[in-house]
């Protein structure tokens, strides 16, 4: 074995933790892999005393102090696109270090930069983790799936979301009934915005974009929707319908432009996204003449994510990972051509709380008319006296924005309560 | 860009023709993202005369002119174990060339030898399309999936055997029915042994068991059974049990020996090898704490195996996958340990065609329960008098020797037609 190969770790939450285990229970294997010795130099974490089940070497108070060292490889775990990451990232790459890291936002926001510093210096800038957790997807679309170019990705890319659209279809129960649930277990945050408001899923999609389409990474112009507004009826009803609710993240080729979206669709229950069940992630590439390629695993959590990160680390190691951080020379890589998203046409899944009062229906089908939505099927069943009923509709392929159009007239109505719920339908 | 990267390419078949029209396409980008400019220097092949619908550049007759002349890496899609694939292979790393291959056969047989050649000549021996196809597998189990070990690899790998099972289960024909029309229609060679008798998927399976488990390929270790003898009844009862039969290559651990098997199989019909439909490939990684991994697409043909082949050359030429061929240093493979495969238990689906005569069911059942076989339910259905009637049963878990045992005590008797079926369920 030649060389020892040096790592500082910043950020011992769950996956820092996981890495720093894997890298001590399977640092001999992993070094064999990697042709040198893998050894940790230098921690640096929030809290010095938190007991941690594991021995740590090399502490700093100071994460900036890790770019700074004797380290190869500066693995950042701390989270967040801006502070201290940003900088520790930035002056690891400008001090002629790899880096290694699992943080999302950093690369959505920040990415091409970083791309071009790390390029720029020679070093490789690795972020396996920040997407889909152990599934090889970066890499995949990176490396694998480049002969014949990409016209879509699709991906289940948030584990707390699909943890509760999958509860939610087992038990019949409430968004807020499970999201507590899941809080309480740990699955959830205190705070669930960037997840169940499906930015998580945004941020993700954003890299995966990248990746396939050879754009810069653009966050902002992802379209997003989160979960929050899924009742138990309309899991029931996409049951009935014969399929599931999943929160995709889709990035697809329109012509010369990219669309990118994230919002609860409708797939159906024999497709692969939605045999991805619980915290699991999934996604789905459409890769030209080499036909559709699928890729399932967990997502999330300590084992996973730490799978990611050595993956990263050990062909750093390696001398691998000489391509391009997002496969093509960040110098060139060009800025994304939006499409026009609303023009997307699909079936879909349209339900309206409406009071139970003479002429409600009519009123409906009339706005719908009126902006070219046609129906292919109705269902509305009947309630208590009084109560608010719940009328749920699918349409034939209409353009998303001819959809919205019909809803804002709907919605305006005193008979309609609550915002209508569209979603759309795999057809 | 820097240098010219020079590829040379032995053989024009499906694949090779499918790698020559992929770097012309896209030569531009491919070359963007290896960071030199991809060029074939050479080319060789059975028939120099044939319309291939593309214009040939250095064409040669002798293809291991290729392994001698500037090439940095040697494309090898000849195919065979032996003879001119494996002479061109070796001279090519042995004059110090990257090699390419799609060569199951040859790296199932001699990877060890080979790829020991190839690190000590510092050059890369890459092999993506010799498993799966399109699907990364290789690389997914020699980089990515590397940090908590693997406890199993399971896969459907032979599309040929999954287009016959599955258009049996649609048309509810035979084996032979089906497989005369896949012959016809080009899906299946005209001397279809290696595939339908298992022997293709064994080879590919050797390989993912050498990454997997850091042993050397290992074919002779493998049990195969292929799937000709499967019948119109067995893919119907698998479905009234909620089943269906896939040909699957199974590698596991059984505490340090490894198993390796390629059998028929009835896997659950929700399960995600059973999603696996036609020509596709799907493979499930075990990828201990990190939790289990998913990956399908499809696994042959011109645009899927080219795929592979041209991530290889990138890779190469990016001067990546400095990493071990087999994931491991060669001179470190250790041979494997071969595990008792015929202890492994599960339920059994056993099919007895029986002469309709008093006493059968009887004797059957004596010898299930003279070998301690023990049965969970038995379907027996009436057929026209005289003919041979069909009787199913399915077993509570038990090891395979047991039942193997009890089957050939069974089919010694006259009133027993053909060979007994025994297939394994997932339990």
């Amino acid at each position: 074995m030649s060389t020892e190969f040096k790592i500082a770790i910043a950020g011992l939450g769950t996956v820092g933790s996981g890495v720093v285990k894997a890298l001590t229970a399977r640092g001999e294997d992993l070094s064999r892999r990697a042709g040198r010795t893998l050894r940790i130099v230098g921690v640096s974490a929030r809290d010095a005393k938190k007991a941690r089940g594991f021995a740590v070497t090399g502490w700093t108070d100071d994460p900036l102090s890790l770019a700074k060292g004797d380290a190869d490889v500066v693995v950042e775990l701390i989270g967040g696109d801006e502070g201290i990451a940003r900088q520790l990232v930035e002056t690891a790459l400008d001090n002629g270090k790899h880096v290694v890291t699992a943080n999302k936002a950093l690369m959505a926001k920040h990415g091409k930069v970083l791309a071009d510093l790390a390029e720029k210096r020679g070093v490789t800038l690795k972020f396996e983790a920040a997407a889909a957790g152990g599934i090889p997807i970066v890499k995949v679309l990176r490396e694998d799936l480049i002969a014949h170019g990409v016209d879509a990705v699709k991906g289940i890319l948030n584990g707390t979301c699909n943890y509760i659209l999958t509860e939610m279809e087992a038990s019949g129960r409430s968004f807020d009934d499970v999201l507590k649930e899941a809080q309480a277990k740990g699955y959830a945050e205190a705070d669930p915005t960037l997840d169940v408001g499906g930015g998580d899923t945004a941020h993700k999609l954003a890299l995966l974009a990248s990746l396939a389409f050879g754009t810069a990474p653009d966050l902002d112009a992802v379209a997003v929707e989160g979960i929050s507004h899924i009742t138990a009826d309309d899991i029931a009803f996409a049951s009935e319908f014969g399929y599931r609710i999943k929160l995709l993240g889709v990035a697809r080729k329109v012509g010369d432009a990219i669309d990118q979206k994230v919002h609860p669709t409708m797939v159906r229950r024999s497709s692969l996204l939605a045999s991805v069940s619980g915290a699991a992630n999934g996604v789905l590439v459409d890769a030209g003449e080499a036909g559709s390629f699928f890729f399932s695993g967990r997502g999330a959590g300590e084992a996973p994510t730490a799978s990611a990160v050595i993956a990263d680390i050990v062909e750093a190691a390696a001398g691998g990972g000489a391509s391009p951080v997002f496969g093509r020379p960040a110098a060139g890589l060009e800025p994304l051509k939006r499409a026009d998203g609303k023009a997307a046409a699909s079936p879909w899944y349209l339900r309206f709380e409406v009071l139970d009062v003479p002429g409600v229906l009519a009123a409906i089908a009339g706005n719908l008319a009126d902006s070219g939505v046609s129906i292919e099927s109705m269902i509305q069943r009947g309630r208590a006296p009084g109560e608010p009923v719940a009328i749920v509709m699918i349409t034939h392929e209409t353009p998303q924005a001819r959809v919205e159009r019909a809803l804002k007239a709907i919605g305006a109505s005193d008979k309609v309560r609550a915002r209508p719920c569209m979603i759309p339908m795999e057809s």
